[in-house]
């Protein structure tokens, strides 16, 4: 299994995708084929590790075993059931590590077990999940999971009084916000933002920096950039960096967080990266589809200026939003909340 | 000099006075007496420790040496310069922790080494320095010591919609409130949050608390509550909780924060602990008159309510009133943030 999970990581750590990687071992335990998926439309780990197996030895002996980090799936998408593949090689033993998380490819170890294939399961699945850690979360979910950022100053503004804001957050925590899009399927502002800022969202980080990795899609192909998302109404300008073609760009002109979300997940995307604004936040925050907040928190005050978020529709102190502490990190002279909800697991 | 500063310890260690230790030795470096400060009114150290070696030798041997934590006074207050008491005592040699800090009473060891003695000093002065952190910093600043206590969600907010506000922070937080409060020689606040909130500003410990050796004033004596100060014109109702006899409370009708620290400084106090509210914090903001920041956070969002200072005058982001972060601490859920100016030393 530390094999698979090792192939596994090769693949495309941001993708629609999960990581997969599968091993064939004959009774013996020595290795008949290896394989990992290397991306949405690429063959899925099992099939990859039957082609390469079978290329060699032309069909497989008794008694193999298949080692595989995530549950082979049940269903037919653009690659046949992989619970299917593994059965009509002959396949005499399935040892997985992490459950399928989504009802809809889930059911392969119930199917390989129903026609009396032997099936271990939970094998190392803590490493296994940790290796496609927004995939299961957000399949737990039936959404995309949501990353809300804030970044202010210690009285909560995020601009000036003639909304100034560059630059509030020092450079070590602006580096950081180019680290965490890169984790994310989709960049989301408001219209507001995009008016009022004119940010590129695009992940620039500096040559040799780890986070650079989650940009890998496979060998040789250029890097993958995150899905830039505008939410609201008003129109940009043709001018907008927003609307260049270093990456691709949605418009998404309604102010329901609901609907956001069904798109972007109906794009295989697993991780939202809400960048703001004040309206934008507000409206996740309302909605409670907000999975996440990373707060850069900047030891400066302004007095006055556009505050962190808009109207929460809170009246009351007994209405306080309250949420958990999993981490603080100093940036620079800056400081990194990361917060969950209160009750969350 | 260790003995000496022992000696000073047992001391309050808040009062007008600072805590100083002395222990005269013969030329062999035998004790022949000793003495602690024990707060304004009572004899300084020198002078106790001198009275307790007459009180056994009726004279100092030759060749006496006095160690003490604090450059002896030069000047006269309640009581005479001590120098000049060291000098008729007969004392021929002087060793010095930290110089006097203050205008007033310094000179002492130039006196001492105008008329022949041998002055020895620096000995073990970090030490004795941190013995009296506010009445050194004070002396420095020429005027109380300011630090001013904010507490808000991540959001800046100090209050919801409807002015409601009790709890943001958690028990910890409050707790730590106390323990600082007792540091202080004066608890300001405003009229507007003394009539909003009505709060009592005394210090209320369990029992065992360490933070109840700072309330220690002398042996027997009762415990010290730091004076309650209220600034602003507004009139508080006889029934406010400022106006009980459990501590003293000061009235001050101004909006000059440096009118305030003028008074409180002609008071003895050398550390005033500011909470707020708003408009109180951003006029001793805005007059540059903090010197440090205690900020309780809770991880918490409003979306609404009072805002956690005023305006201060800051129109755009070059302006940025920045901070440095010296610490952060977790009280609990909530985190506590300890913030100097930019540039303190």
């Amino acid at each position: 299994m530390r094999r698979a999970l090792e192939l596994a990581a090769r693949g495309p750590a941001v993708d629609p995708n999960p990581r997969v990687g599968c091993v064939l071992l004959d009774a013996d335990g020595r290795t008949l084929g290896e394989g990992w998926h290397r991306g949405a439309g690429t063959p899925h780990a099992e099939v990859a590790a039957l082609t390469a197996a079978l290329a060699d030895a032309g069909e497989l002996p008794p008694g193999t075993t298949a080692v595989v980090t995530l549950e082979p799936c049940n269903h037919t998408g653009r690659t046949g059931p992989c619970s299917q593949a593994l059965l009509d090689a002959g396949v005499s033993r399935v040892v997985i590590a992490q459950p399928d998380p989504t009802p809809l490819a889930a059911g392969g170890a119930e199917h390989l077990r129903a026609v009396g294939v032997e099936v271990v399961t939970g094998v190392m699945e803590r490493e296994a999940t940790a290796l496609n850690e927004w995939f299961t979360a957000s399949a737990r979910l039936g959404r995309p999971v949501v990353t809300l950022k804030l970044a202010s100053t210690l009285d909560g503004r995020v601009a000036a009084a003639d909304g100034t804001s560059r630059w509030i957050t020092g450079e070590q925590a602006r580096l950081d916000v180019h680290r965490q899009r890169a984790t994310a399927g989709a960049v989301v502002v408001g219209t507001g933002t995009a008016l009022a800022d004119d940010p590129q969202l695009t992940v620039r980080l500096p040559e040799g920096d780890p986070a650079l990795a989650l940009l890998h899609v496979a060998e040789g192909a250029p890097a993958r950039q995150p899905l830039r998302v505008v939410v609201g109404t008003r129109e940009l300008p043709a001018s907008a960096r927003l609307l260049d073609d270093v990456a691709e760009t949605l418009l998404l002109p309604t102010h329901d967080p609901a609907e956001v979300l069904t798109t972007l997940g109906g794009r295989g995307i697993h991780h939202a990266w809400l960048e703001g604004g004040p309206t934008l936040a507000a409206a996740f925050l309302r909605a409670g589809l907000v999975d996440r907040l990373v707060h850069h928190l900047a030891p400066a005050l302004l007095g006055s200026g556009a505050p962190l978020t808009g109207d929460l529709g809170i009246g009351t102190i007994a209405g306080l939003d309250r949420w958990r502490l999993d981490d603080v990190t100093r940036l620079g002279d800056d400081l990194r909340l990361t917060l969950t909800p209160e009750g969350a697991a």
